[in-house]
């Protein structure tokens, strides 16, 4: 077993090496602008930003080759395949209580006014609050806008015992120990805040999760997600008949882009371009250990015309993905049976790709995001958002913990000292993000290696009980 | 104990961020240059480097936090411990014949016509030799230039019990097996060239070696040294009330500044700010765990203007070295007791520093750098040299091999495929290296990092029947 100091630092040290290619590429670009494109000294720097990459990127490979030589990669499987284990048998035991008619509920409703990422992180918000209150979750469905039959349309009850609202007493949250069911507003009107809400993590699994993952906040969501999302053996077929006709191969870049109502409004608008760009540095990498990798790219839209546009313009890929998927995403046919089947398809596609490229603006690919941790021992480093930094909508603050000092050099700047706890508002993913120092009180940008990520631990309610092994 | 593989790469890797660090240093400070000192892009392009090289000097120190948390460091000290201890009891053994009048010997001359160093490493030459010849090394050395009284006025004698000359039968190198005494001319014009000259090692303790240091060739040749360099009590007195007098403390970096007769003919001038500049990055690095750290320097110099040059220019600098001892460094007073004292305190104090900053250009600071070795399980990359890459005079040649395929970008640079091996001619520490494609016949540039050391093995006599434990 490693120390968590060795693993927190092997990990500390990818994201050095990432943060130094970030900064480099930021500022050679701009200076490249500022020469005028095609002068001859800014082809100079192009030059400088390419043979330097490449010299960075070698730094990153032959970090992957020395965590794959250290030994613990068994270590590292089995540790977070235990825990994973360890935390579906709590759930399932949660959830399928012996007498449901005295058992303590949470009940949430899944519709809320929002899309399929947006209801299925409010439903998760709920069972991760049920969990922290050791209720039941009782999700309620009928007449979801997505599909009128209901979760059970495509996927697994969340009980085999226990799915009925009825109960001796109700109340609002957060109620009383003893009230039986207890109703979850959406977390936007949420008051009684409970401790277990995102970015936070039990604290007895906190220790191992710690050592072995690099977000435990994402890991422990795709746990209830890799409960939630169990497929009925119809949604199961559709997805392996998809599989088998795409000739679905790995390795895999899942490239989501949201464009349609959401651009202008709640986000930018990015390029095809920009996406291929970040998975084409992604395959640079792979290709130092596979020179021969074929670059396959699974491309998830709400826009049909950005697969077309793709496999245009990058005819060297083989590009995954239906437009006909992306045009039941149009606004006017989205709430639809047929448009449920492709979201889910879509995000489960997503999530099988062994690196995501999309903006983190968008709950559809925080989604695949968290479902992929399920499918690696520590996914954390598989993406690259073109806006946001990974965070659960309506979280607590997301804290980070100043390593080294900083003067501020730049009038948008701020100082810091170590052990300053800085309020994370964004990485600009150009070698500085920006905060509020909470000792300062300033707001302003640092340089992103200079801050390690913190991790809040909620002291819960005892599982200890649920984990001795009964029949 | 860890994996060959799991040291090289963990070497590679540090490797590889120091190389990124050269070749960002060059071309962005080329590229200041041509914007004009002074120029807003040119202050653009400094920041850009500063804040650059920051992110980069931190995947160093994470790098080196990492090393000493994967639990390994106690196996390699154990085992750099114990490999020298094989070694010298190997050579006390080789040097201390039962029967003097019976031992095959291989006499040596110390008095080659040229400085301490070079004599010294013409010495370490003979006992190499000596060693894959199985022969005990008598060194000659009445009238040493340095010292008429010989070898033993400073130094315990190589043996105990051998140090006569006189034999049944002589002949000059290579001789026969039975021949009882071989006389070894100087490298130079050696013919018969056995396969243990450097850069070999021998093969029965190269899987060690190579395991757990980063430069085979230098930590070999410092086992000669250690076992050759046992000072008098009279030296080692004057060593001891140097080191008082001076305060001597660490960390300390190390300053070798060649000047006099070598500038201009075998090497180029470097300033004293050269040299401070490497002495500060280091101490850079050092300050990311220790913040306080006390910046010293010691200086060695055949020149005695530098060490109060420094000391006026670099007040900040704790900077230790006696210009006296340069003095008698000069020309006109090199070859006297005096002088010699002051070379072998001036070498000694270099070894024992943490980090040697020189030109390889000089046998004083490579063989500070062999001894240095003699002091840290692995202390390959502790210097930077202002010129060539380490070798050993009169080497056999010096190959790398390429890992990355390269394609030559300009003029002057030199295509590689993979598996290549490259004859090298030097590092110009600016992200790129010169050499010999021995496939393509080619001699020209390449990328440094593309490239990987190689070590030359080779299989001289067994030496089992030495290392069996006897009283
Ligand atoms: N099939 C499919 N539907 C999408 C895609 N992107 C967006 N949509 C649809 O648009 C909705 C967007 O709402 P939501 O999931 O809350 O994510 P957000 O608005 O992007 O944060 C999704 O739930 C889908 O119904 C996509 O890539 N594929
Ligand atoms: N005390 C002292 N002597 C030096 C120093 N540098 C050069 N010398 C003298 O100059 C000689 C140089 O000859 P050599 O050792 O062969 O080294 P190289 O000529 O620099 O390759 C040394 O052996 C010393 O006698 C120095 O830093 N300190």
């Amino acid at each position: 077993i490693p120390s968590t100091e060795f693993e927190k630092t092997r990990r500390l040290l990818g994201n050095d090496i990432q943060e130094t290619m970030f900064y480099f590429q930021a500022q050679l670009e701009d200076l490249k602008k500022k020469l005028g494109e095609g002068s001859p000294l800014a082809t100079q720097v192009e030059q400088i930003l390419d043979e330097g990459i490449d010299r960075i990127r070698v730094s990153q490979h032959d970090l992957r080759i020395l965590s794959d030589l250290d030994g613990l990669n068994l270590w590292r499987e089995k540790e977070a395949v235990e825990l994973s284990e360890l935390i579906q048998k709590r759930l399932h035991k949660l959830q399928n209580p012996p007498d449901c008619s005295k058992a303590r509920k949470l009940i949430c409703n899944l519709n809320k006014g929002c899309g399929y990422g947006c209801q299925i992180h409010h439903a998760v918000y709920c069972f991760i609050v049920a969990y922290g209150a050791k209720r039941t979750l009782i999700l309620r469905s009928k007449n979801w806008r997505y599909d009128k039959n209901g979760w059970e349309d495509v996927f697994q009850p969340l009980s085999e015992t226990c799915t009925d609202t009825a109960a001796s007493s109700f109340s609002h949250w957060p109620g009383a120990e003893n009230t039986q069911a207890v109703e979850l507003p959406i977390v936007d009107t949420l008051s009684h805040r409970p401790p277990i809400l995102p970015p936070a993590i039990p604290k007895d699994i906190s220790e191992r999760l710690i050592r072995f993952h690099g977000n435990p906040t994402v890991w422990w969501v795709g746990q209830f997600l890799k409960y939630m999302l169990r497929f009925q053996p119809k949604t199961q077929a559709m997805i392996d008949s998809m599989k088998e006709s795409m000739g679905f191969k790995t390795p895999v870049v899942g490239i989501h882009i949201r464009r349609t109502d959401k651009v202008g409004t709640e986000a930018a608008f990015h390029s095809v371009e920009e996406y291929m760009e970040r998975a084409e540095e992604y395959y640079k990498l792979v290709s130092l250990s596979n020179p021969n990798v074929v670059r396959r790219v699974y491309i998830a839209s709400d826009d049909p015309k950005v697969i077309t546009e793709a496999r245009n313009k990058f005819p060297n890929y083989t590009i995954y993905g239906d437009p006909n998927v992306s045009k039941t995403a149009a606004v006017s046919t989205r709430y639809t049976d047929a448009s449920l089947r492709g979201i889910i398809a879509d995000i489960y596609f997503l999530s099988l790709s062994d690196y995501l490229v999309c903006t983190f603006s968008s709950q559809v690919c925080r989604l695949a995001y968290e479902i992929l941790q399920t499918f690696h021992p520590d996914g954390a480093d598989r993406f690259r958002s073109l806006d946001d930094i990974y965070y659960y909508g309506g979280q607590n603050p997301h804290n980070q913990r100043a390593r080294f000092p900083h003067t501020a050099k730049r009038s948008n700047e701020m100082s810091l000292k170590v052990g300053d706890f800085v309020g994370v508002a964004g990485n600009h993913w150009d070698g500085f993000s920006k905060g509020f120092n909470r000792r300062s009180k300033q707001t302003g940008l640092y340089p992103s290696y200079k801050a390690e990520e913190t991790v809040e631990v909620a002291n819960i309610a005892s599982y200890a009980d649920f984990d001795k092994n009964e029949t």
